[in-house]
């Protein structure tokens, strides 16, 4: 009876484990997609993304449900209940990553496909290829059960950082050369901050899997998010 | 007994719920201070609220460790496990709207008091006056158990997005009008739209509290997001 208790409770954890997969790999290809359209100006794209964000919320809407009943059915405690508790978090970021991902996609049209630079579009993808890779490795080191790789990984969200920094004054550079250049290279920043957060969202899932794997918080202070908020143009 | 259960569960409650109010307080006074220290150029005031955020951080961890303690211990079920969760989604939410307090805080430096125009900086202090009001609106109706002025409150989002959108067009004008303009306008978009996002967030605020007080979602669809995803700038 016992044994049949604990089997049940399994089950249910392995089906919200399914989820954040699902929801993972449908953060991926969104944020891939939305990338993808920006550069080629692929509207249809971009349309199929914005669809997709609410296969999302439907997803976190069902770990939401599937949680909240487990808690209240199988009332676990101690290292259960933080992985439930855990889950839920993980899926509110995921959550925002495709919200965030939509928004992009939501910007195709705006952008256009005549006035833009075309360069700061791929350092945007590139941008967004490194952005992939992270969300890939929290939830591969998530499923491991790699605690280490999980607290490597927030630390590699520098990265990300650095490179927005780049985009970020590579974007001024042409709105300053062409004022026509304004509107689509605006469009753009704001892609490129996207992306930057959602580097944060996996820093946070990265947090949230340790968490739920060791008991214990990661340590406070991590690298800084933005650093362009104290930039000035190149001049 | 069961008497003492019900009240100990009412006083952690209690608690909880303190901790909200503080956390909608603090989240309020950042909102005000940076758009105030935008507008006044005022780098010490700007300081505080990010001083400010480490205390919001602190808050939203000590309301995660009591309401996870609380689920453990009591094993809510129904409406009092639903306040738990939504306690938790609220103060996450709290936390996010400090965070970008915080960041709109951080561009007063990059903004600078020189070249930028000061009218658009004006703007934004309207819209912070707006946000500020609304959070204020979420957390005195949760706390009134008002669930049909939440229900309000989340469509009232759509002025702090109309009234964002007239920012990034009257900011565009300013950019193309002097490329010096430029940089600081750059920053005060990212402003306006930190405050836009707050406002998102409240929304998710003013849900999760309606959730919780009578356990039905409100209906998906709800007013757009962001206008200026779409939007071209003036010619």
């Amino acid at each position: 009876m016992g044994q049949h208790t604990v089997t049940s409770f399994d089950e249910d954890l392995e089906a919200i484990d399914r989820l954040i997969r699902a929801m993972g790999d449908l953060a991926d290809a969104m944020v891939a997609a939305s990338a993808r359209s920006l550069v080629t100006s692929d509207t249809a794209l971009a349309q199929r993304v914005v669809s997709d964000d609410a296969a999302m919320d439907a997803h976190q809407r069902e770990l939401d449900d599937r949680a909240i009943t487990l808690i209240a059915k199988r009332q676990p405690v101690a290292q259960d209940l933080r992985v439930v508790v855990g889950a839920i978090r993980m899926a509110a970021d995921l959550e925002r990553i495709g919200d965030l991902a939509k928004n992009i996609a939501k910007r195709v049209g705006a952008v256009g496909d005549g006035v833009a630079p075309r360069d700061p579009s791929h350092s945007i993808e590139a941008m967004a290829q490194a952005v992939i890779g992270q969300i890939d490795a929290a939830i591969a080191r998530y499923e491991a059960r790699d605690h280490e790789g999980l607290a490597r990984l927030r630390d590699e969200d520098e990265k990300i950082d650095v490179q927005y920094t780049a985009v970020f004054r590579e974007l001024l550079t042409y709105m300053m050369e062409d004022p026509r250049n304004i509107t689509a290279c605006t469009h753009l920043l704001f892609c490129a901050k996207n992306l930057e957060r959602i580097g944060d969202h996996v820093t946070n899932i990265a947090e949230n899997a340790y968490y739920v794997l060791t008991g214990r918080q990661l340590p406070l202070d991590r690298p800084k998010r933005d650093e362009t908020a104290m930039a000035v143009a190149p001049e």
